[in-house]
């Protein structure tokens, strides 16, 4: 199995090098990365611009389809709700973690969004831990200190 | 003051007409419109095309700025966790909602996303009931069966 994971974190390391809080995802459907992105709120002075967000509308542009079941996500970082919901949203169908959100997270931290009786949709989540996907985060956040 | 909840059916009687779940959207700054929008999920094939989404993202090209606080949006069906989500990360100030959507609402019908004291933000709800918001998805969904 590749590691997506590393892929994911990659594209946080883009991130990093735009002065923007280091977080990377990839798509992948049958064992192929069909999209990739990093966070680039600052940069785009875009709210939605997390990169979740901007993964899986390359994804759905890739497939033509909004719903992108059976394809998996790697985020180095916990979902807050907008992307968590945007998970949902998109009916991926699995989803693989590098690091919980502590303030935030919508996986299961401080809410949970993607299993939750209560709403429609449920999404298979995987914690995949990778010290780098939070060593990442720590180099950000001791610069802005 | 103006009616922004009737700007906001009008927007959602262009899903309507294209056959996308009629949901509508403006956002106000200073008692100004600054963006409009409707959903148009099934048109563009985008999980990530629901009416809030895509006003938020006019609203931050509008004002090159990714915080919209001290905007107010007027939406005419309660927020899935998905839209509930891209208002905190917007910061908008306000929001009034058309009508309450008791399988996904993300502002107390199902989960509450807007006013949830474990999360690092806290949107202002009221609740603008218009029967219109309510009837325009009853006549949607009745021709869907």
């Amino acid at each position: 199995m590749k590691n997506f994971m590393g892929e994911a974190i990659k594209e946080a390391e883009k991130s990093l090098i735009l002065g923007e809080v280091p977080v990377g995802v990839v798509i992948v459907r049958d064992n192929i990365i069909i999209a990739k992105a990093h966070n680039l709120r600052e940069t785009l002075q875009d709210p939605l611009a997390h990169a979740e967000i901007l993964a899986i509308k390359k994804a759905s542009q890739y497939t033509n389809n909004w719903r992108l079941s059976g394809c998996s996500m790697y985020v180095t970082l916990e979902p807050c709700p907008m992307c968590a919901g945007a998970i949902l949203q998109s009916r991926i169908s699995k989803v693989y973690i590098g690091t919980f959100e502590p303030n935030t997270g919508a996986c299961g931290s401080v809410i949970n969004i993607l299993q939750n009786d209560n709403l429609n949709r449920w999404t298979n989540v995987y914690w995949n831990y990778d010290k780098k996907c939070s060593s990442i985060l720590e180099e950000f956040f001791s610069k802005k200190r």
